[in-house]
């Protein structure tokens, strides 16, 4: 894909601004993107961050998208309301063109009884016809279901009864179990597991024995799971994954743990069992919560720490156990003057000693 | 399914109690088993645990299981000695029917040379017999062994030379690689690596070398694994989950580890290399332990922990790193109040100086 | 495989030395490494440590890699320069003979249009000439590109345009999604996920906004990746893997980090998106990185760390966030003394508090 500077303005209904010693250069052709540090000729780079600004001095870009025209630059300025949306208008524009998995049903797969696509029953002409595309070695269960537009990668596995939405994508070699709902327009990529049994279990005669899991996973629309991570069926009702919710890579959601929408989970969170946790959550990498506790909407958990109990919304904590962040900050800094306290103190201690040996000299 | 709270009562060797105002009851038809909090008409529910007493009053359920008589309840109660096992046994009577896959070997299935399946040598009608169900895509490489009542979920892999035991089920693109020994009994739940190379280099001539891992991996019988686990084969000699050990999700277990009996090992837990975990210890989520220690039988090691150094048996640890629990939690509490110490010593040096200034007045 | 004691003295180059009492011991059968504290006769084991040189009293094996001649040992010794190397050497000898795929294509394997397998066209006997094995049930997409004398196992597939270089071994299940490329002597373990979209949003019009992902990844020659890791691909340009670095199981590397030379990744690491990581750095077990932070080379982060700003070369850190490990480690010392400095503090108070009094009373 090439385009002129030109016609990339028009694409994004950009202002576009030449420098005032370059009038030919609205011709330039882009053909990808670049981050402002090393974009160059035939790239377009942006400014999302005003922090960036001091860098433009060294752009070697084609040219660069801005939310504000930018004084003294030599290379044409995309002036748009609002860069990020720019950002992905472009990067959307120049990704790369995948040819993927083709439409209709490759003749590996294995298809079980009474396996729906699109609205009706199975067969490569409704797979076709609802744009479907089922990739090599990918097994549909008994009663599983598959929404108009969605691509199932190769190797994944839909269990019995389960529902995948319209416009969906399932990577490669992705496990969803049986009893599970994938809503609309979501992506689940390689390796992940849905629906696992939970690890619930009762101590009883000198063994652990498996609490058996009823229950399924729900998943609404928009949400978004990266590879490799694990989420566990309910014991009864369901693990609720909400609305508009990101998942990163390695995360694990335990059994009937129910998460709002449009949260932000980042790379090897965890959350235990039964966890609660409310709209607009943020868990920075690596961040866990334990079992049974509800974490009020809007709270960002820092990367590493641990909610050990239950936080009312808006806070923003960190540490193990995760407390206020500042706060805790503050105790990590004060914490490392321990070894100049502990010299105070024993500073302290001496003075006292010799005001008490002057009070007793003066007995 | 669906079952008279009468015929419930049987299957579960229960008393069965009814409300003074509802002697009609008992026929009354339960089709599945829900929380206390939820549990409508139609659904069993159960009180495990006496903080949930409380709440009976809002109970809408359609019966309740107890440990003991409820006064004034309003539905029809199952008295049970362990109610624990009750709710297991219950929860399986009302599991969902999944066929999952058929009995006998999927024809997509690849076998390689002197594989045997249940006692014999392997054939589609040995694994009838032996009750084995292997899905599609399945690959077992030579001289593997299935034993009979397993199920082995679809793109598995068993590698060469290892051994699934009886009744064990192994989850859809499980891999299981050369020289692993699984027992009988056994569940690894979808997408785990069982026998990979564990993580030993040498630096030599500038640059890592791998240590070759020639052990294997023994996996004891009752050992249930979760989605996504990694359990390393061992550089000689193997790497070892003991009898009824439970293991989560997303959890590493590196090579030459040596897991006791009846360990519970939560999501996100992992181990370095040749620790020695005693029987009953309890990993929670995320937790972890350093290579080449010792953790005595019973320990407890609390979520996001790092265990550093070896424990002896019986210890409640938490923290990064990991020390005991209650002191830690102390301490923990004490960092929280150092702004206000740092107060009281400067309040206490000004008191000091006060004095000493008085002193010095007197002079 | 069996070598008597002299053979493999010859094959390492090693001096042979005989106990005194034993001189027949050189025609002993060796058929396998074991560790110093249970390796038995049969067994040869090694003292790469000289802390094990106390234990070489009760060796039971039939012969013994030293460094130096050890003095009174009643079994033969085999004294080499370089004790690592030659345990590497006498693994690779005694390693289980593992068949692995065959060599060539198996007859499952789905193969796009314009796939190339060592220098030519893909075909089943430009495999086999290249030395290229290649197991059930492989999907390579597309234009994609396999390296002579690479090893393909069952399950996995390599995506659109991805190249994989010469002598790799790609486990089961691996997925290599589009534009990726591998270097030469690479291992990839199974059920990992190179290429994976990267977790980056935008926040508009009330809805989490994927940001393209149009990179792609760059593995350079000799890294090694665990199993179950997720290699998420950039933004524009490369995430990149650097030479000999190598990656233990159940780790997370974010879309655009950029990782130097020789590297070791432990177990269930992460690094969050952009970190730029130097030659030489140890991330320990369940360690991490915030995103955009650099580590200098060299730098040693300790076991469930996190590092939360950029570091210089030759660091040694540890702690949540990470700081210098020796005063991390003193001033974690010093708050667990936290309760005795609260007494001292309280102590110290009453003391002034007399001298107070006293002073009062002087009045």
């Amino acid at each position: 894909m090439e385009l002129t500077v030109y016609e990339l303005g028009q694409r994004l209904g950009a202002e576009v601004v030449m420098p005032s010693e370059g009038r030919g250069m609205g011709g330039l052709e882009i053909r990808s993107v670049g981050p402002v540090g090393s974009a160059g000729a035939g790239e377009i780079t942006f400014i999302v961050d005003e922090r960036y600004e001091r860098e433009v001095g060294k752009l070697r870009a084609g040219a660069v998208i801005v939310g504000r025209r930018i004084e003294g630059l030599g290379i044409p300025q995309l002036v748009v309301k609002d860069v990020k949306r720019a950002l992905i208008e472009v990067l959307e524009i120049f990704a790369p063109k995948v040819r993927g998995v083709a439409e209709g049903i490759d003749s590996t797969a294995k298809v079980g009884r009474g396996v729906k696509i699109g609205e009706g029953a199975y067969s490569a002409e409704a797979a076709t016809k609802a744009g479907v595309s089922i990739g090599a070695f990918v097994v549909l269960e008994e009663r599983s279901e598959i929404g108009a537009g969605s691509v199932l990668q190769s190797g994944c596995r839909v269990g019995e009864n389960s529902k995948v939405g319209k416009r969906c994508r399932i990577g490669s070699n992705v496990v969803i179990e049986h009893n599970c709902v994938i809503g609309d327009d979501c992506v689940i990529q390689a390796n992940s597991t849905i629906g696992s049994t939970g690890f619930g279990y009762y101590f009883i005669d000198g063994a652990h024995r498996l609490i058996p899991h009823n229950g399924g996973v729900v998943i609404e629309d928009f949400v978004e799971i990266g590879a490799n991570c694990c989420v566990d069926r309910a014991k009864f009702g369901n693990t609720v994954i909400g609305r508009g919710t990101k998942i990163d890579n390695l995360v694990q959601i335990a059994h009937n743990v129910v998460i709002g929408k449009n949260c932000l989970i980042a790379g090897q969170a965890g959350m235990g069992g039964s966890c609660k946790v409310g709209d607009g959550v943020i868990f920075a990498g690596q961040s866990g919560a334990v079992d049974n506790i509800e974490i009020g909407e809007g709270t960002i958990i820092g990367a590493k720490s641990v909610v050990t109990h239950s936080v009312s919304a808006g806070q923003e904590i960190f540490g193990v156990p995760a407390a206020d962040r500042a706060e805790t900050l503050k105790v990590i800094a004060l914490t490392r003057r321990l070894p100049k306290l502990v010299e105070q103190i024993k500073e302290l201690g001496s003075r006292i000693e010799r005001l008490e040996a002057s009070k007793d000299d003066k007995r």
